[in-house]
């Protein structure tokens, strides 16, 4: 391993220049980045953890389209610092309160370019638990518009370290994890494209996403991300296997230029997050911390949502999204008279009041009705232009009545709005859409960008894409309605900014255990991952694991413990909750789903108990509002038993323990239905071990013991 | 010659069946269209007129970008026959009412591919004037969509003809015209691309524009272009000069496709006019009776327009259409308490009210105003997208109080949506800026798509630009707007189906004048060429042809005499004209400024009494509603007389004829402006003789003679 950092750390530092170097240290001491310029004016960096190296001396840098880049040449004009500490409250989120604490140094260089002379400010913000650059281009004379041809910032690793990664892609973050040395990943690679389903929009053997999750050969947590990425392409890592560099890798628009820009303007801050261990990981704040504050003036309507949805049928394949057989929709000329409808549509009248029954007599918010609206039958694989129009129900879906329907049921539908990529269709329509929702009493929508993006050529990350997604979140938050945006670019905290992005997918979901299953770690990696960006709408809860008993067609197994799915609701962090199987699955289990039934879904504490990337998460939150705990744990492919303290309650007060745990025999490939449900009485002095089985987990929900629990016993587990 | 023509019928007639060839005559028998297979299954046509072979034996058929094309290995399924004779009234046009009589074959065909079979239709409509035909994809189980990498048709010439041509090119018709023969355009062609300006979409050294105009070495008039072009990409022509073949060339998207389709669908309709004579082809109606019958219910608030304009001052360099020196702006946060004016924005309160209380004075309907908005520092060539919001206007324009101004003087203001070519941007605020017009109660806006499109790597001539130019003309009638697009795609005939898409430019305008000048004879071409799709915004009535005076720093003349610029409203149908000089050049020739006060925008009735593309064009227009009648006369570079008898006027009726002529000293280049105002008495018997000089022309103005007239002599010509 010694081999690669020396080679890696050659590199850079035969050209180093014997300059002053400018160090921020964070505010705790224990995080220093040096900033210097090599001898030919080449902008580095590196950043040293407890006063060893965790990212060696990195380049920083652009490089142009048109004429000279932005990668050498500078000097240094000046460096400004500041200090910042302010604490404030999400709107929705994992606590109540966050603490934005850094140390700011801002590089101001110049560069001479064509005669004339440009500048460039590099802004780091080194907090205890890692750092945050960006590049900034402020308004100058000489310098305004500028093409990126690739931005070249370096992330050089100083060991061959373990990485948890999904293969760099333009259009999708829909893989399973593989956890592996950097120098394995060339390697590893071909396992995870599935040549059956090869994506077009990979770019590199050794290209990865992010959030990418590392662990150091000394056993140090980094995690390279970015934060605010608005207006610019989303960015990826391509891994230099030899020297052990990471250089940032942008999404190309449909010309195979990477970023439009017009100073004055910055880039989205380039994240490397430095944590002991994997706990504070996933405690850290710092992609939200980088966001700016909530733009919305009116949050009073954005609140956290537990829903069920007419989905999971059709996503197992027992029914359809489409109403009709039709090889092909013209929405312009549909006639339905003529439509034989094909008899397995899911959003009719009388299904959807099935679910609206079911969800209000569980106390449940919403519910989500895909397939309402016409257009389904051709709606993927044709890159079509007028593929919906967001505001036509299907003849069997009665928008009014069902909305009155649920109201009168105390919860209200979600909207969907399946744009199959083609974003100018969407724009076009999404006035009319959101319109529709004011007046039907919707106030959320999922919207999805499954297929090819149109304009053709552009990508699911790309500029003109990303640019679109924060449109179609503004558009909305003028018509006071939370956005849950599947398909669109992993999220870098934008719902700081705006809180009504109340949800992503943006990674492998839920959907693919129908798809063919899901590697069981998978769930023990998200929150490193994906989760660091924003919340996912996983949409966990599924109670009935051999899916044949669903949809006859389909042979997929769910990769996963009934309590597995309990633990998700916790160790998942979202505001937004789906409870995704069909109403008659959880009535077979009516004693678990009283946990799902019980969960909340806003936080004003959050504590990670236990915590290994690919192995195991255990995560004790307390709800917003109340006194009420809830605690899960999700294990990988093996089983294993894991200590549980509580010494997170309120000391002297006691607490109804409901435990949720996999029984003894319970197994996610031949037993994964089985779990036990023990009750009892708990303080914070107690402990408890749990067992999960492989690809398992647990649940509890501790709930301040009242004059009716006095009989309780102490919390026992077999 | 004769060998070209050999070579090109050889070509084809190798492979001809000996099928039973499918012959459509036109309702007069002159011309016929023959259909064949050949002995593989390929479609082709060729067209006769008077016995004789006009455009040779030609393949029909696409190629598809996945899987076997649509090219050969067709067989005949049936031919279906019919006759449509039916006379439509025009919302406004050069005559009161157009007759549309043609036969009709349709032949279909099937094809074999992958196992299965599909079927595409041929249909040919023949008038006594030309073809039209089109490719038809009926609904079909086994096709549905499909993307088209080229379409192939061909229209293969039987010798080497005179070619009126600008350059194919996916981007711009700004062109001079040249005349050669076609086995010359390669050599041509460099001459016509300015190396210092050239348009990186040229894509071949024989490819060239439609409408195309060609007269045959036989003397008949040809005319090669496509009507109602709706959601396919713009068709050019690539000359095979060996074999004298045109072939149809797409506008291809950002990925090289060429269009995305989706059966039930069809091409629009590939047009060849025949015409014994120059005067019948400005006669033709074929693009337009080729077009859907108008789709707007209610077309009250359609009018033609007489318009004047605060443009030419910036169009010379005079003034500017920004407010300030801004290097650039952030529409998001310009500050205009920070902006020092620049002291030459013409869109200013003062400046405005001058323009209106003129054009009001003279009688115009409306006042085009550029620069009333905010965004033109930078809005041309950076590519940028938020470049204007189409809402704001600058300081020193007050949109309430002018708009009031001008109501009150009886004139509206004409609004102007300069895109910057940046679609969804436009898009985007369109609402918004169709309803702020709306308020403030204009009526018509002059929209512009200068500079590269947006979404990047797509072009103004493909699929998705050609999409948005039609969403625009919707959008606008469902706000009573009418749409005078400049930079658009060339017009094929939509204006019948949207009659509130009253004018283009795509092509060469009067601007060019300010710009170095255009050719004399681009206006005895245009009307074979641009025109023959719709009207064009052409901007004359230019009066000051030394453009120093106008703007010390403009070193360019206008390429005509002043009666030439007269002559325009006539021989340049629209029915939109601007008079686009300034006040103050019209105040100096006032007793020329008449004429252009007089003349009509609508009309009854119309004859092109003598013409000759690249030479001369006489026309004569009776106003719809009225007795009056105008006659307009144009000439290239050479000074020539022509006679011009007033057979058309109602016969033993007294006009009073108002004749704007060149004086024998004009000369475009050296006394543009010297004309002779002479005023006489004529009836239907009488003719006189015309004299044009260099660039010249005439107009005439032909008013019913009243008591007051009695005195006046015979109109005498000297």
């Amino acid at each position: 391993m010694k081999k690669f950092f020396f080679s890696a750390a050659l590199l850079i530092a035969s050209a180093l220049s014997m300059g002053a170097v400018e160090t921020l240290n964070s505010p705790d001491g224990k995080l220093s980045v040096n900033f210097d310029l090599t001898a030919d004016g080449t902008p580095t960096y590196n950043l040293v953890y407890n006063g060893k190296e965790v990212v060696a001396t990195s380049r920083l840098g652009l490089e142009l389209k048109k004429g000279k880049s932005l990668l050498n040449d500078f000097s240094l004009v000046r460096t400004t610092r500041s200090s910042f500490d302010e604490t404030w409250e999400p709107v929705w989120g994992e606590t109540a309160t966050i603490r934005n604490n850094y140390n700011e140094m801002a590089v101001r260089l110049s560069q001479p370019f064509d005669g004339k002379m440009r500048e460039m400010i590099i802004r780091f913000r080194l907090y205890n638990d890692g750092v945050g650059f960006r590049y900034e281009w402020p308004e100058q004379k000489d310098f305004t518009y500028f093409v990126i041809k690739e931005e070249r910032t370096e992330f050089a690793m100083t060991g061959d370290h373990t990485a948890y990664w999904i293969p760099g892609d333009y259009d999708t973050q829909e893989y399973d994890y593989t956890v592996c040395r950097l120098s394995e990943i060339r390697k590893d690679m071909p396992k995870v494209l599935n040549p059956d389903n090869a994506s077009t929009s990979v770019f590199s053997p050794t290209g990865v996403q992010t959030a990418l999750q590392i662990k150091t050969v000394d056993g140090v947590y980094l995690n390279i991300h970015e934060a605010a990425c608005i207006n610019y392409a989303t960015m990826h890592l391509n891994l230099d296997d030899k020297n052990l560099v990471f250089t940032s890798w942008l999404t190309p628009d449909a010309r195979g230029d990477k970023g439009y820009m017009m100073a004055p303007c910055h880039s989205p801050w380039r994240t490397v997050m430095v944590a002991p261990t994997a706990t504070a990981v996933l405690d850290s704040k710092l992609i939200l911390n980088l966001n700016e504050p909530c733009k919305l003036k009116d949050t009073s309507w954005i609140h956290p949502t537990k829903y069920m949805g007419v989905w999971w049928e059709m996503i197992t394949g027992k029914s359809t999204w489409s109403y009709t057989d039709f090889n092909a929709v013209n929405l312009d000329s549909i006639d339905y008279k003529r439509a034989k409808p094909n008899g397995r549509h899911a959003a009719n009248n009388d299904n959807v009041k099935r679910y609206i029954d079911f969800a209000s007599a569980h106390g449940f918010d919403q519910l989500l009705v895909e397939g309402w609206n016409i257009g389904w039958e051709d709606w993927i694989g044709f890159e079509k232009d007028y593929v919906f129009d967001f505001v036509t129900p299907n003849p069997d879906f009665d928008i009014a009545m069902l909305n009155n329907y649920a109201h009168s049921k105390g919860i209200k539908l979600m909207m969907h709005h399946e744009t199959s990529g083609s974003l100018r269709n969407y724009e076009r329509h999404m006035e009319a859409a959101y319109s529709l929702m004011n007046k039907y009493g919707y106030d959320a929508v999922k919207s999805g960008y499954v297929g090819n993006i149109l304009p053709r050529g552009e990508y699911h990350y790309g500029q003109w894409a990303n640019n679109h997604y924060l449109y179609a979140i503004e558009q909305a938050a003028e018509h006071h309605i939370m956005v849950n945006a599947h398909e669109a670019t992993r999220p870098t905290g934008l719902c700081r900014t705006y809180p009504n992005l109340v949800g992503n997918e943006s990674a492998r979901g839920t959907e693919y255990q129908a798809f063919g299953g899901t590697m069981p770690h998978h769930v023990t990696i998200l929150p490193f991952t994906r989760l660091q960006g924003g919340p996912m709408d996983y949409t966990p809860g599924i109670f009935c694991m051999d899916l044949s008993k669903v949809a006859s067609d389909n042979s997929s197994k769910v990769n996963s413990t009934l309590c597995n799915q309990l633990a998700l609701y916790v160790t998942m962090y979202s505001p937004l909750q789906m409870a995704a199987d069909l109403p008659e699955n959880y009535e077979r289990y009516m004693d678990a789903f009283q946990f799902i039934k019980d969960v909340a879904v806003d936080w004003s504490d959050s504590r990670y108990l236990a915590a290994e990337p690919g192995e195991y998460i255990v995560a004790a939150r307390k709800e917003k509002g109340g006194e009420r705990w809830f605690v899960g744990g999700v294990t990988n492919g093996d089983a294993r038993t894991l200590p549980v303290a509580f010494d997170f309650l309120d000391a002297g007060k006691k607490y109804v323990a409901t435990v949720y745990a996999d029984a003894k025999d319970a197994d996610y490939q031949t037993a994964p239905e089985k779990y036990v449900i023990t009750k009892g009485l708990v303080t914070s002095k107690d402990a408890v071990k749990l067992f999960m089985a492989r690809g398992g987990g647990f649940a509890i929900s501790l709930v301040p013991a009242g004059e009716a629990d006095k009989k309780l016993k102490r919390l026992k587990i077999k």
